[in-house]
């Protein structure tokens, strides 16, 4: 057996918000505790949003994420368990835990009794999220924690428009590394087309598979599932003087 | 059986300190180990210690905080085991571990061979506060571990200072989100009396029960169990111009 | 049964990246995991290196080392597993887990149908390394991973270079608390002349015991193994106004 809870919050380390809903899962199941960041941008729902997109389905059937950017806590959104995958998600019911594209199967958490005792208007991660997140690692049933429900929150996530010859995004993340994440999915460039990307002054030819060669910049699809702008042993951040919110232009040149 | 071990130090993450510690621990016991934070500030007892007092009743009863806030380490300063509220404290003799206000159970560790063989001065958390938690863990007693103290050391807390009307205190911690964390315990202003919170040339009417609504400061008792200024969906930090010290005063109106 | 399976990247922890190892590592065995650092300066192989050395020691027989600071992801270097100590590691061929000065048993990696099903050239972390540092922790041997190989790269360390009076070293670290770390190993120094280190202006006699006394700068062999420079209760690096790089002499004075 081997029961897993993941835990993504827009927390922070500095603070022992995050240490302090470890703790309340851990005092609820025997099931281990990943942390998979608390470094989400405070607030930044939709990166959130991408990064469970692309964390899913690298945990176990069965595991249980909880997910928390809530800006609204405390205020009356609900909040929200929801299969996707065979995974479980816990968190507000605010678009970080659904997908924008799909039905899911989801309930909303309205059983107090699965609470802790006393819950503080401001830190539903910890009052209601965690004991919510133990009980299924514990297997116990949703419809035991909450009731279906048909239409949960979508958020827009600032996607990539596209024409027949241009996809035009914008960078939403910098790494640790100084790669450019953008919001342009994958599918809108693994296409047979030749490509050329375009962030500020700078024009990239193709698609490279890796970060490793030469030093100029290279556009790849990245563990992001999104297309990123890289500078192999550099931060591309600083090459080309970028920052999120910068347009990129992906161009499908004639063939 | 769920056993668990909590880690609170000011060691940051950048450093390998607190994974070293958490290494030796989980070397010693199967019990679980999470952290609670390593983002005290740097020697900030007082503020570790009001993060101990927060987060103990989150703790499955039978868990074992390591907690090193420890500026005097290799000085002649004991380690300490404190009993609290059915958990178990382990650290620096400095105030950390022990409440303030009423008497707890206390040990001081004097047996060597439970600790690690080789104990470095710089190190104590690693050397001995490390595996005299794993042994706690593993229901080792604690007069295996340290001989009876009735006299451990309490720092005065920058507490908040009362007369009839007024109660005076001051920010301690700025948090990830902006909210200003106060040095006023809830008790001082759950009161039936109508409350004027002032920080700076801001005045707050009344305590809200929440972050969520508006986007004017509020006043509110946080997750520290302290008085909190915040600002809904923004910084109340930058929205104040407010720095850690700054005063904060709770005046009761008159009703 | 104690099986443990210990983290070591420059990966951050405000990106995915190490919550995704670790996801995919917890995925593929019961044993516990934890975080040594992912604090590893970006692409620092020598800083990861001592940390490496310094840690190994701390865990138990058996545990496996994760340790990922690799600017050649994508290229043509290899993985790699190392035996060392009764430990294993498992990352890049770059240098990072091999000691400079002895011979360790090593096995390249180069069992695809061990690794994740789709490998990402950005991602040997998550897609390679994980899976089999999970495989070791499974008691997988090695040689169902890998290949022995008997020349792995190896890196020059920025090591002290030594005459019969004089160490030349530099500062490669600076932690939290201020504290400069030295690449001038605890054997260089530890020897029963007197001792004078100097860094900038600043000359400090002998070798202190501990960080705990008085305020003045002092010279002691820290938690690294290595040379390290501390103020008591203060931030060598503010008060002698040092950077990493700044040269650290040690003079073996005439007794």
């Amino acid at each position: 057996m081997n029961r897993l809870v993941a835990l993504l919050t827009d927390f922070g380390t500095d603070d022992p918000y995050a240490g302090q809903v470890a703790a309340v899962i851990a005092g609820g199941t025997d099931a281990r505790v990943v942390t998979l960041t608390h470094g989400v941008p405070p607030h930044h729902i939709q990166l959130g949003a991408h990064i469970v997109d692309a964390s899913l389905e690298l945990l176990p059937c069965g595991a249980v994420v909880l997910a928390v950017v809530d800006p609204g806590v405390g205020t009356d959104r609900h909040g929200l368990i929801v299969r996707r995958d065979g995974r479980w998600l816990v968190g507000p019911d605010n678009g970080l835990l659904t997908p924008p594209d799909r039905d899911v199967q989801c309930w909303t958490l309205n059983r107090p009794e699965t609470w802790r005792r006393k819950v503080m208007p401001t830190f539903h991660a910890r009052d209601i999220f965690a004991p919510v997140a133990a009980r299924l690692a514990n297997f116990e049933r949703p419809e035991w924690l909450g009731s279906p429900v048909q239409d949960p929150v979508r958020v827009d996530r600032p996607s990539a428009c596209t024409d027949t010859r241009i996809v035009r995004g914008e960078v939403i993340h910098i790494d640790v590394f100084g790669n450019l994440i953008t919001n342009i999915p994958a599918a809108f460039v693994q296409t047979g087309f030749m490509l050329e990307t375009r962030v500020g002054a700078t024009r990239i030819d193709g698609l490279a598979a890796t970060y490793g060669a030469g030093d100029t910049p290279v556009a790849l699809i990245g563990s992001w599932n999104l297309l990123e702008i890289a500078v192999p042993g550099g931060s591309a951040a600083e090459r080309l003087a970028c920052r999120i919110g910068d347009e990129v232009f992906v161009h499908h040149a004639d063939d």
